[in-house]
């Protein structure tokens, strides 16, 4: 792969995942699903045990509703993407998470802010980057329950 | 547009929005002024409704004196920079902004912190990108008040 | 210097700084000294006065303690990269770093919130850029101290 092809896969795996990012935060479904691979899977372990999941309509089972009643702000940053060969890349992402829940959602708890970093796979098919696979490693995660003093 | 020149430009235009967070949060007036189309609008009507305001100098009109007593700090995430012609451009940031206004300023407020993103475009003037408009558009805002239990 | 070249050479510096970050937060303390020349410079006066320091090892040595018992983030954001020669260059980049140390440690404080940018200069030795300079200037720092009405 030369300089230029290299360049340009690098450049359209950010706005990938800055789409990513953003479909999330807008509550645009259809269109973050369009950014996996069919086969795609997500491993979420760090902030629900033993989760991860496989296959893009699982994932959206899986995290639409957990997002859709939160007002969320996910950001990226500092990606170092590194292309393996014309159809294969590995990425690494620094990433922040700031999550608030609607009184009166079935929210365990009220508010989530988090920090870590995600570790991906992304595939070229029939063109296009989509994301393979994703891994979330914490750094820290702040959790506001909605009753500091009692079980919920 | 070739693809490197494709990339030139959007490197360009990245280093033209990182100045634009630099020169308002190191205060750099005529600094920001340059960044601009003379023609430029800005769209803040989802933090002051109704406001959007066309020409740079009326653009530094308003925003200076509501900027300038405040330690402010934008920050600019994940840009969705699409070349639309040799000398125009698209653009989507992801942005938080953390304002901290002094005891004894005219602000009606204490703090603020913000998430949300930019709608841009670009316009290439004499050989310069330059921003030739913006939309901010909230996520979420949090403000806190001079006296959390009255009027001001 | 033509356009690729000076394209992968803002890429390569953009992750050069991404692992400076991602070693720093996940402790990583020979991959961080990796990232440096022999004879780099961090002046870091604008957190503790008059503190410039030089050389790779001193760096480690100064820098190791204080974030060895902390759970830190770093984050960078928006470079202004220019590539002054085909084996120099210099970079600005916004930052913010969120710091908690545990109960116990021998830190004087027990969290500390910033925001500022760092003023760069990179080197390229035998075809690896390197850091060869960071200042780090502050634009807000929020401390916490271990016990808010007392001395310590």
């Amino acid at each position: 792969m030369n300089a230029v092809d290299r360049l340009v896969a690098i450049e359209d795996i950010k706005q990938l995942k800055a789409r990513y990012f953003r479909m999330i935060d807008s509550k645009n479904w259809p269109g973050l699903e369009a950014l996996f691979a069919a086969d795609a899977s997500f491993d979420i372990s760090d902030d629900v045990p033993g989760c991860a999941i496989t296959g893009v309509s699982e994932i959206l089972r899986v995290i639409v509703p957990s997002l859709a009643s939160a007002v969320s702000v996910h950001h990226g940053h500092c990606p170092e993407i590194e292309i393996t060969c014309g159809t294969m890349a590995n990425g690494v992402w620094a990433m922040e998470d700031v999550l608030r829940w609607a009184e009166g959602s079935d929210s365990p708890i009220k508010s989530l802010h988090g920090y870590g970093h995600y570790f991906e796979t992304y595939r070229r098919i029939n063109g296009q980057w989509r994301i393979q696979s994703l891994r979330l490693k914490r750094l820290r995660v702040d959790i506001e329950p909605w009753h500091p003093n009692s079980g919920r």
